[in-house]
């Protein structure tokens, strides 16, 4: 992959016409409104453009992405948004794989599969180093385009809370806000609203709540039965596994969720006192230190004692 | 009251000697966090300064309070920060209600009871107007200082997430960033971190949820009780009302706060479909349109049934 600087991939980007631009599977704030950001850019300058992924858009995205209607073309130019490896195009996009042409990504994970590349892993989120680029192409940020590239830095930084915000996301925002980006709406949208049935889910996943080790460890779980009767839909749970982890003194927090009538999906956030990958790999799952996954086959009671003990001995105490 | 601009203010405040800095009563971030930052920047330029409040300062801002030791000297200039009214000192400091030098605030409903006046409502919280007074000033924006001020920034926008949020608060918090404040530990703190008393009290308020209106209007309570049985205090009701609030198709989100045997606080938090100030000043309270309170005398069942009732009018509907 040959690296470009944020003017060389502007540059680039205003040569091309019938560009495709992929975002990712299981699409999230930042790919989708990185995906589309682009897509209006390029239609801006008079060019075709398409924003694609293998999975269906969320609905709460529209605000934005309305912005954009479909437009049909032989692609003639690949990009990839927030992509750091091929694996995550997904089945409808796979035949993509060896021909992106140009890769903008804020993983220090990506894989370097386009031809040219623009990875800063120093963002906190893709929009913020896309608000560069599609200012050096001399597009005016405003309108869907400020509302989408909001949308991905707040979306995945947490609404500027995560550690990995620096002064530069701080002001890209006021730059974007400045520009029209909606702020207050989108704030609401992606943070404040949530379905009465995702309430109820999280009510009862609250009453599962349960102590190990002196609250060392708080574990959640969320069983088929509950998906049933709330009528939660699978998004539902994303915010589950932040609620153990907010409680003063749990230094491992784990949410076991069911997947299947054996199969359940254990994920586990941790302090700087433990290391969930370390955890999980004993499991056969992975993932980072402060956050990691695994799968466990067995009932749910097992699954729970399974990864209590594993994570109590990990701190060096008995359960 | 005489109104002053930024610089102004920043005179003023160089010429004195023997500070007393007043923050409001039930303190939250924003107060103190002003507090504790004039007062570190007056003691930078060799004054005596010192922060009062007539409630305690709780526990969790002291990542940056310690950095203020306790200085004992008479008052010669009195300053009060982030307060709109002096019913707001509190019992121990309503002897300076009369004597306030400069006030400095971000509320549109301040009543001008000072001798000078820099109040900015456009600013969402007061520690955006403070920054650039201490800047003007000539005092370096630093370690407690920018801590403090960011600290007020961020828990007076619920981590930059309201609609009150402008470009300059952005702006503002990429400045305070840069000159170190530790953005990733302070929104840990004050978002990611609740005691488990608080997540007890949660649990038991999101049992109490209820719905009128075919949803339009969601209300939870926190009684007496609950607070007893969770071992819950004051502070960790904070949050509360924004629970109901979240909520999809909810027009009207109450909370109903029991503070004696016969005495509630209710709390309304309103979309732009019903005007809150509206609805409570029926019951001799006010605030402004989308958040506004008001006190009830009775039982339970009665304020649960006034509110309900006037609200559900409000909305041209019956319940």
């Amino acid at each position: 992959m040959i690296n470009v600087t944020t003017q060389e991939a502007a540059d680039l980007l205003r040569q091309q016409d019938n560009v495709l631009v992929l975002m990712h599977r299981s699409p999230d704030g930042d790919t989708i409104g990185c995906g589309y950001a682009l897509c209006l850019a390029l239609r801006w300058l008079g060019r075709k453009a398409q924003a694609v992924c293998s999975d269906e858009i969320p609905m709460q995205y529209r605000y934005f992405t309305e912005a954009a209607e479909e437009q049909t073309f032989t692609p003639q130019f690949i990009v990839a948004v927030d992509i750091a490896d091929t694996q995550l195009l997904g089945d409808k996009l796979a035949g993509y794989e060896d021909r992106v042409d140009l890769c903008i990504d804020h993983h220090g994970s990506n894989r370097e599969y386009a031809h040219y590349g623009l990875v800063c892993d120093q963002a906190p989120a893709c929009a913020q180093i896309l608000t560069e680029v599609i200012r050096a192409m001399g597009v005016p940020v405003q309108g869907a385009i400020a509302d989408a590239l909001f949308t991905g830095l707040t979306t995945d930084t947490g609404c500027f809370r995560y550690a990995s915000v620096t002064a530069d996301t701080y002001r890209t925002a006021a730059y974007l806000v400045e520009q029209g980006a909606r702020n207050g709406l989108i704030n609401r949208l992606m943070f404040e609203t949530k379905s009465r049935n995702r309430l109820e889910l999280e009510k009862q996943a609250l009453d599962s709540l349960r102590y190990y080790c002196e609250g060392q460890i708080a574990l959640i779980c969320i069983t088929a039965e509950m998906m049933r009767t709330t009528g939660a839909v699978d998004n539902d749970t994303e915010a589950i596994p932040s609620i153990p982890r907010q409680i003063e003194g749990v230094k491992i927090a784990i949410t076991v969720k069911q997947k299947g009538e054996r199969l359940f999906r254990i994920s586990l956030r941790t302090t700087e006192e433990a290391d969930a990958s370390a955890i999980c790999s004993q499991l056969g799952g992975g993932g980072h230190k402060a956050a990691a996954g695994c799968s466990y086959e067995g009932t749910l009671e097992e699954a729970v004692r399974t990864i209590v003990t594993l994570s109590a001995r990990s701190l060096g105490d008995m359960v």
